[in-house]
């Protein structure tokens, strides 16, 4: 097909189309003429994927360079493709500045990792995520011991094993695995996040509530 | 206690508890002179709540007021407070350009919150929430039906009511209890999501990895 058909079957703008080809984010199309280019169905299917890291990860350019490097290396296992995405998307952590407390941070959170039995990487950019929200929850006085957390961790792992990580489809392409991955983890754990605060509203009306419905709410809730 | 005082039982600095005092987020002491004035236990513990809701909530000084205002209302059931801190950390939502698009995915959220049978009032931001997600899903060409999504939201609901509306201290003063919620549903919020893009991991690992513990990763994780 043409870029023009190109733009059409992926609802991508041709210019856009363009920047991505210049950025080596998308394969050149087989050149016909001078003036004419033929892409294909894996045009389409790496636009989905660089739109959905891009829109969706929010990854930068870099960044997306680094995991369609992966996922065109055809001698890299399915798990590192994987996971290249996955850090790719893991939002940066600044380093705390009182390192005493970041290294006992970084400890439990290890200690707990190692205590649920998870195979993790020992970079793995999410130990020091966790570590960050045991630093905060340490520094609020809540618990941080693998106790107060470990209902979470089961929930999250139950939810995984049960509902995510079988829906990535391996029998098609690796792009498409990796998009369903991106989409997964981040769409779906927004997803996670609201809905958990729609049942804390929900439990909390049933609780304390003094009408049904929750008629009875917060300035911002009424028209 | 004297402000030093109140300053050292609360780790607030002394200018900080008089931007406080200017802003209205705290009552003031006891004037006991010209010069001096006395704090007791409520202002150490209005202090921890304005802490709470300014660095995990992260709420403008505004929405911090409301709170506030909500939490000094005796008249107001616990409900209501807990619903106006809620809704104060919820995250706004700019309105989507495409106004039909946008109804869709409202009812579709309206409708999944109805098939769960949950309490949530009519005018809860959070609904908007899910209306956003359920419109990403729906972009990117995923199931958006409340089959898909029911699965987090059993999860969500199970995790709050086993394990977190029920460790909201109703027992002690209001304040305690808006600042249980606060830093439950923000800091826990966020280590959920981050547990379970470790779990993810560690299923990956298992029914992916080449090698076991995740040795083969992606480029940011090999030191």
């Amino acid at each position: 097909m043409r870029i023009s058909q190109l733009s059409a079957a992926s609802g991508v703008p041709i210019p856009t189309i363009k920047y991505y080809l210049r950025e080596g984010l998308l394969p050149a199309g087989e050149q016909t003429s001078a003036t004419r280019a033929e892409y294909g169905a894996r045009h389409v299917r790496r636009l989905r994927l660089v739109r959905a890291l891009l829109e969706v990860g929010r990854l930068p350019i870099a960044a997306i360079r680094a995991v369609l490097k992966a996922v065109d290396d055809e001698t890299l296992s399915m798990h590192h493709v994987l996971g290249t995405a996955h850090y790719a998307i893991a939002p940066a952590i600044e380093p705390h500045p009182d390192a005493e407390a970041w290294h006992a941070a970084r400890s439990e959170a290890d200690r707990l990792i190692a205590d649920l039995g998870w195979q993790v990487d020992a970079h793995a950019p999410t130990r020091d995520e966790l570590a960050q929200v045991i630093l905060t929850l340490d520094r609020l006085g809540m618990p941080t011991t693998g106790e107060a957390l470990r209902p979470y961790a089961e929930t999250a792992m139950e939810l995984v094993t049960e509902h995510e990580i079988g829906t990535i489809p391996l029998d098609r392409t690796r792009e498409e695995a990796v998009e369903a991955l991106i989409i997964g983890t981040v769409v779906h754990g927004r997803a996670l996040d609201v809905l958990r605060r729609l049942a804390q509203e929900s439990a909390s009306a049933r609780i304390f509530g003094t009408r049904a419905g929750g008629a009875d709410r917060g300035p911002d809730a009424t028209p």
